[in-house]
């Protein structure tokens, strides 16, 4: 697009919201991820005269992120987009945090991707949904010190999704059952996500990874063919959850209750301390969210839950004008 | 059932076919299989007064095979179930294999499975499908050296299997898009099964393991949605075939063979050396097989071929008198 195009095109706001989501999901490290419902970020771009990217406000339950623009997980991208688009304008962006720091809930991926969902809407949506997640993911690596897709593609795109392949991107939207809620759980603890991956050796035997195998494959079919029991037998992390387990106090306790509770699987929300459930029906999910909090309160740690649809929609633009 | 009425309902003489079969399947090391069409093993039960198992005659392809009934992968399965259900009359056992020895073709996981399935008709066809497979699974460990199902599962269930657990038994039918055939090339080389477990790695880079799951994923999906292409981008194998590749000769030629002309993926069967392709088309198929043949040729090895649906059937009785 020429310059002068851009400049007419170009709204003077555009706000996004973009959709916590859990990475990893037991059986799936680095490659599954889904969105939840209501808790999110939303980012808003202010079109200014001046070149380049200011950060304005950072609102919400997180006040205290960096305030460079190459720092920032919401402006990473944003910066590079506009150098690629040549764009003659510049933004100040203020941050909505709806999603703690340190969670396990991809905070980090929520803001680059509402950051450029809005930005998208100055060059015209001219963004591919595997643009828009190229540019998102420049955010997401300067959180966590690695690229993976985890949390930025259902965050994104909403429901549980597959990242098959970072280059090129190749992304897969897996079904799942009507009738299966997440119930997702964050205790007051905060873990840094680069030293979670530390605890994770490099190497690990054979043996294991057959058997992750076998629960992804089976995780996977049972979404497909709408069959819970499959999916109860197969939601299980033998490869990633014994090694951070011993980083969240209280958690063999909250999955026991999870499971004696009726719980499908549960598991680690990323990188953790946040551990989330899938449960079948709603009544079910509620025992089973009460049952966690109360396994956590009997560790001394507060926490704070959320129920969710696993159907629910990806980043939306919120706001334009 | 009381050792009278076994008498009473047992057969003289029952033959059953068990299909040759394609274990890994480049993306499911030791629990994804898929049976082939046409090659297979039969195996012939005669009732005998004589208690205990005896090997009778063994024709066919291959006939070098151990004649002592707990060391002959068709028939320790068959002991077992002997003793579990009391039999009072034994059997003479005729093997008659289709499947060349050490071709990475599943042959004893088809001998084992053609017992059971055979024995199954003189206990009034009282065993369940995974009670089948327990059985042909002890078979399968003697050949092996170790226990998997990913050649037995599909040799009895036909089509393509995932073995998601042994202890419990949990297999899943997995769909393959109609439109895909299945090349077979089989080089006049032999491996032996032990051997081509130790040039594996006992452990391996975590990061391998993520891509290799992520291929698992699109794979599956690909399955599921009736996506060749996402089948086309998600078979390979990135965590046994460049361990085992180098025990073929002309490996490496004859899969860019197969996928200079079409074909969707191209790897190891089993433990090698045949090579299996996935071909959209039966056209495609035909031209995949001929290239790969003339790839083995130019690397002075002969081969043998074969062209099979995806759909096919497991093992069933042929005669029953």
């Amino acid at each position: 697009m020429q310059a002068s195009e851009a400049q007419i095109l170009a709204p003077n706001k555009v706000s996004a919201f973009a959709p916590a989501t859990v990475g990893n999901v037991a059986v799936g490290f680095d490659i599954l991820g889904f969105a939840l419902e209501s808790i999110g970020d939303t980012v808003t771009l202010h079109r200014t005269e001046k070149l380049g990217v200011e950060i304005g406000e950072i609102r919400g339950v997180v006040t205290d992120l960096p305030r460079r623009a190459d720092e920032n997980t919401a402006t990473v991208g944003l910066v590079q987009l506009i150098a690629d688009f040549g764009l003659p304008f510049g933004f100040r962006v203020d941050i909505d945090k709806g999603i703690p720091l340190g969670s396990g809930m991809g905070g980090s991926a929520a803001s680059a991707v509402a950051a450029i969902v809005a930005a998208n809407a100055f060059v015209g949506a001219k963004l591919t949904r595997n643009e828009i997640l190229g540019y998102a993911l420049l955010g997401e690596s300067v959180a966590s010190g690695d690229i993976h897709g985890d949390n930025v593609t259902p965050s994104l795109c909403g429901g549980l999704t597959l990242t098959r392949s970072l280059e090129p991107i190749d992304v897969v939207q897996i079904p799942v059952p009507e009738q299966i809620c997440c119930v997702l759980v964050h205790p007051e603890h905060r873990i840094d996500t680069r030293n979670a991956r530390q605890v994770i050796p490099k190497n690990m035997p054979l043996s294991t990874f057959v058997q992750q195998s076998a629960n992804l494959a089976g995780f996977l079919s049972g979404c497909f063919m709408n069959d819970t029991e499959l999916i109860r037998n197969s939601l299980h992390d033998l490869l990633i959850e014994p090694h951070r387990a011993p980083l969240i106090p209280g958690f063999r306790q909250v999955r026991q209750a999870a499971l004696d509770n009726g719980a499908l699987g549960c598991s680690i929300s990323g990188a953790g301390p946040s551990i989330f459930a899938w449960v079948s029906g709603e009544a079910d999910a509620k025992a089973v969210r009460d049952a966690m909090c109360a396994a956590f309160a009997e560790a001394d740690v507060q926490s704070s839950a959320w129920l969710s649809s696993l159907n629910c929609p990806g980043a939306f633009i919120v706001e334009e004008g």
